[in-house]
């Protein structure tokens, strides 16, 4: 059986997202320096197209993700396009291009019922309007023996967190402080988690836990 | 030079006690369990006149620390006692006992003038009314070449860090979410910080950064 995990950029204050999303930064103020560690990643660049990139204990950690990966789980505003003044819209079609680089069929919890969205190169976006759980419910029949994604953002992961259906979570501490925006764990959940591994690469250090049910 | 630093206990949400302090509970519901893996080190045990205790990577860097530092600042609920009802009375003299554990000059940032309180073991506690950077100040010049440890609480460290005050930041990171509380970093602290080291210890992660200037 696959595992369901959260795997999100976080800042030393606790952030995944700087403050006043826009259509000009979609993660807030100074919110792309949580990501600047992965894009220029090897393993990151070939699933978008792109050549080359770093190798490296980041880039082992991002490529051992996306092969372990079968399923992915997103909220709308993550699907639609951050938390831009668009993301209102939920006939959006979406930022991520003809060709998203998940290659696997994402699950995106939202309020509006949908056909499922079939893109190239094996993404197909489904749209599931009962709920955090029951998105991770399809996404771990599609999984199979692999693992599901719950790519963002934090109010999905926070729900996940809350309603026992995470067995990992893997926060990426990006040496930065962003002073203000969405916090990656709000209030409310709580207990033990036990501590897998902590990776510390050259800039980000990557923490895992293993929830305890 | 010396360096002030900050070293504190986090749960992996973000808190450095939990929700409703009281006289049994001066951490706050479920604060305590943050500290578990540092009570139980030798390192710790020594300058509280116990025996015993465990070695191993938590113990050697706890023992470091306390190697370096040669003053501490601490704020007034601090010293009075957690955030308990009782940490109201500025006359209170703590609830550290006769012979506390610092064994070095403690600078108390406090609305109340008071004489210095000199206990035995070489602690004793000045009380500073003029904020945290004089503290600092204070702290730095009693230190001379050696460190100057910000104890806590979080409302301390977040104005030396937000006042430039901060050399480096320590953040041990304890398995547990606690779900509300105080929050080791608050709203407002932005810009880079230097990653130095990530320690990870059987139960705890230790992140070490340099604070840009």
């Amino acid at each position: 059986m696959g595992q369901v995990k959260v795997e999100l950029s976080m800042s030393l204050d606790g952030f995944v997202a700087g403050p006043n999303p826009s259509l000009e930064e979609p993660l807030g103020a100074g919110g792309e320096r949580l990501h600047e560690w992965v894009v220029r990643l090897a393993s990151w660049r070939a699933p978008h197209g792109l050549e080359g990139g770093e190798t490296g204990p980041d880039d082992d950690i991002f490529a051992e993700s996306l092969a372990s990966t079968r399923a992915v789980v997103m909220g709308r505003k993550m699907f639609s396009g951050g938390s831009g003044p668009w993301a209102d819209d939920p006939k959006a079609d979406g930022w991520w291009g003809d060709d998203p680089p998940f290659h696997a069929p994402v699950f995106v919890v939202t309020h509006h019922e949908r056909e499922p969205l079939e893109l190239q190169g094996g993404t197909t976006f489904h749209f599931v309007t009962d709920g955090v759980a029951a998105a991770v419910e399809r996404a771990r029949a599609a999984a199979g023996d692999r693992d599901v994604l719950i790519a963002g953002g934090a109010d999905v992961a926070q729900q996940a967190l809350r309603d026992g259906l995470l067995d990992e979570v893997q926060v990426n501490v990006a040496p930065i402080l962003l002073g203000s925006g969405t916090r990656l764990f709000g209030d409310g959940a709580h207990g033990a988690v036990e501590r897998i591994r902590a990776i510390d690469a050259p800039d980000v250090t990557h923490l895992t836990y293993r929830v305890r049910a």
